[in-house]
């Protein structure tokens, strides 16, 4: 068992997460938390950062994640997360060259897939629509380069949607979350969504960062994983999930301004090969979430 | 036929060339060279030229295109090529939404390719070996997500590679070029080379240049095209026709010091969709391009 961890982007919401369950597990974890001191778009920052925590394995959460949007900030987007992806792999050839880096990219960067490429496996071509997801798979590209090049210890997790408590309501589970806790208190009188037609793959953050711990401790170098729960639930049904478990029939308002210029239809992980290597099983069904997701909000 | 065209980049090697034949055949072709104020990655200039020129055709060829030292350029390398190539994508949208964009990739960008896979057809996965490789992959999927979100009229361009008068001796066949130039004066007494086992796909610029400009006239927005010759060549048999063509026996030193980390060993092209597509044929067979080049370096 490796003990090290280094958890970059250990600020973000699946990296706190992370930590914790790491921390629980009896791993020693350093955390990397974006300050403009602690920018691992600076390399110098990233070097010593490495040599310092010498880590047996580093888990690379490190990136701007907006999403929506992202044609505005992409120029942004594709600087940080490309230089700070190549910081990461430089630093670890330069000064620790045995770490494992566990890089967690995005099943965005598959984009529009095809009806037939469904479930998606990890051979389907990836055709992003929008900067920030072609920004993950240049992360991918450049994790995969090093693997080739350098032969360095690397995995890459394509992970499909999750959530829980402490993610931001530009995604729409605490997006709704937050407007069914707003009904609750009386203060809305209907629920405003996007394309409720659009099929995701829900996994719960809990088991999402088991899955990342996983990997790290059985996933094979310079293979590429899918994580997601195998299971499409179109946006409707998670409404009615919503209105099942709160119990308030509110209206639902379909707001096109909402919606992405480009959005992806129908996002469905084949999860088997990253369940035949780890044994993992997602264990948190999607009402359970909810509810906690819920619960966090009421607290705010 | 289309009549008012933009190169970009067309300070560069093979944007002179293209520049040149454009005009030759009476297009009407407005031009951007580099210079701390035409510089693409400055969204304000970036804007003002497509506004001002509003061409029917752009010829992107702008990139940062350092291949061996990649390594160390690779924070510059990604985010000049990313933003610059975000940077067109988007002012053509907001300013001249039907404006043909031909975006000129890399074979560089197949990177690894097993022998099954030879010659290359353009359904090849794209794994990069350097950071430069992997900047050309992302200015291909930002160009693919403006034709897949906002349905512009793209085409991309996946070159192997091309030499001719006026490239820099960073490239191989320049760099033989200016040292049997060298032997003829007798200034050395070997030649030094890298690997002469690599195989490559060698086009003459002005062939390639003329395969850019029926991309641009006759190619199907939305697709990706190899061009290259179809025919590989070793480095070794390279220097077989610079001694036939400059009569000179030479002793060649090879030296892995000059060698990439990770070095592709074998790029060939299947150009049979793009021969398809415009009926191209290269017409400058590889010994007459040696001897161009090298008439090049003697005038030097």
């Amino acid at each position: 068992m490796t003990h090290k961890i280094l958890v970059t982007g250990a600020g973000g919401f699946v990296g706190k997460h992370l930590v914790a369950k790491l921390e629980k597990k009896g791993y020693t974890v350093s955390q990397s938390v974006y300050s403009p001191t602690t920018d691992l778009t600076d390399f110098a920052y990233t070097e010593r950062l490495i040599q310092e925590t010498k880590p047996d394995v580093v888990y690379q959460l490190a990136a701007l994640s907006v999403v929506e949007g992202s044609e505005r900030n992409a120029p942004q987007i594709l600087t940080a997360n490309s230089v700070l992806q190549y910081n990461i792999l430089e630093a670890v050839r330069l000064h620790a060259p045995g770490t494992r880096i566990v890089a967690i990219c995005s099943a965005n960067g598959y984009g529009l897939v095809a009806a037939v490429d469904t479930p998606i496996k990890e051979t389907c071509p990836q055709r992003p629509l929008n900067p920030y997801a072609v920004s993950k798979v240049t992360q991918e590209l450049l994790a995969q380069e090093y693997y080739l090049a350098y032969n360095m210890d690397i995995v890459i997790l394509r992970p499909f949607n999750h959530t829980g408590p402490g993610q931001t309501p530009n995604f729409v589970i605490p997006a709704l979350a937050k407007q069914f806790v707003s009904a609750e208190r009386g203060e809305i009188s209907e629920i405003v969504v996007g394309n409720t037609a659009t099929i995701r793959d829900f996994t719960d953050v809990e088991d999402m960062v088991d899955a990342y711990i996983l990997a790290g401790e059985k996933c094979k170098s310079g293979e590429v994983y899918n994580i997601g729960s195998g299971h499409g639930v179109s946006i409707h049904d998670v409404i009615e999930l919503f209105r099942k478990v709160t119990k308030i029939d509110i209206p639902i308002r379909i707001d096109v301004g909402n919606q992405r210029t480009a959005d992806v239809p129908i996002l469905v992980a084949d999860n088997s090969k990253f369940v035949a290597a780890t044994g993992w099983t997602p264990t948190i069904p999607l009402d359970k979430t909810i509810i906690n997701v819920l619960d966090f909000w009421r607290k705010q």
